[in-house]
């Protein structure tokens, strides 16, 4: 996008691609919630749109290197072996297959600075998902002028 | 909206509309959570807004001909007699019924492709609330310059 | 950012704060839930955004004068102790300080009329982190133009 003095009002939406931008504050971490966040991630970065994803509290449970188990929401842990068997009947790429995808294409994945404070964790904790970890402020200005949601 | 050559403004906010837009990705399918839906989507309709609820995960168990148990949000279960009683009290509509309102003046319901194909869905099992069966980029690019929550 | 008459389309932005905006629906009531609460109002409201909190259902119990047990999410109860202590190593605030901080910076925080009939709340219920008590429609009105989640 090139703006010139002729087009003030481009210059006032500080950098907004043309394509839009999707946020996500990933927080939840029971097994469910990463499906959408795999699939919202992946169908925004195709669409050519920015993609930057916030990891924090128990979600960063899902990108240790070490393996660890995420448990599936409380209220439906009964159906969670039906779900799979139909991801996979219907060939749907798991969530970190989909979030792998999305990266290629440009989708940036941060770590909540704050929260592997408190639960002890630094970069050589996580695999190769994680960008950085940065700070909530950080995250907020990079989530301006899109649609940014709460998972 | 009527745009005049007085207003290049309004031409240039894309047509975002005047009342605004309102999206919500409807993928938690406790019953607690159908309340916000029905508020929100009833409250921004009768303001004028535009808005559009995408379907997901098992949230569709809410919108089958066939009436499925949603079970309350697990923390809170002992407390779902008093909530309803409390809401037939108030006179506050069932979700459904707060739903049907936002359809009437305009909302738009759609059940997400991916996963209706996971869960064996098709229109035919959907009751007249569902619009339509897209894809998730489809309704990232409906959310575009609005507000977008994930419930 | 300053504005000339030469830059219309500025003045068409309706208000939009140049830091941004950040609108938060605060509707689950787990204790967990309240951390990025606490952490997202408060980081925003350093950067000068403008903050505008609307709780409702379960949440609203976290705000009540007495004191109320906000259960922690059920899939991770068990790791509710290790996560206290994590945050009270690293000098993390508890949710209620941080919001604190976030009104003392500008902050908003109202209380959803709907769900406060439901559940026989009113102001004298409080505590003073709540500023006023406003139906859906007009939080929809504040949220515009910025971000919105939904926690």
């Amino acid at each position: 996008m090139s703006t010139t003095s002729e087009a003030p009002a481009v210059a006032s939406d500080a950098g907004r691609p043309t394509a839009g931008k999707l946020s996500i504050v990933m927080f939840s971490g029971t097994a469910d919630k990463f499906i959408p966040l795999g699939i919202l991630s992946q169908a925004a970065a195709a669409m050519g749109m920015e993609v930057q994803v916030f990891v924090t509290g128990f979600a960063l449970r899902g990108f240790t290197k070490v393996r660890q188990d995420l448990p599936f929401a409380a209220e439906f842990a009964a159906m969670a072996p039906a779900l799979a068997e139909g991801m996979a009947a219907q060939h749907v790429d798991t969530w970190d297959v989909m979030l792998r995808q999305a990266k290629e294409l440009g989708a940036e994945i941060h770590a909540c600075s704050a929260m592997c404070a408190v639960m002890g964790l630094t970069m050589a904790d996580f695999n190769d998902l994680i960008d950085d970890i940065v700070g909530a402020a950080s995250f907020l200005q990079m989530a301006e002028h899109g649609e940014t949601l709460f998972i």
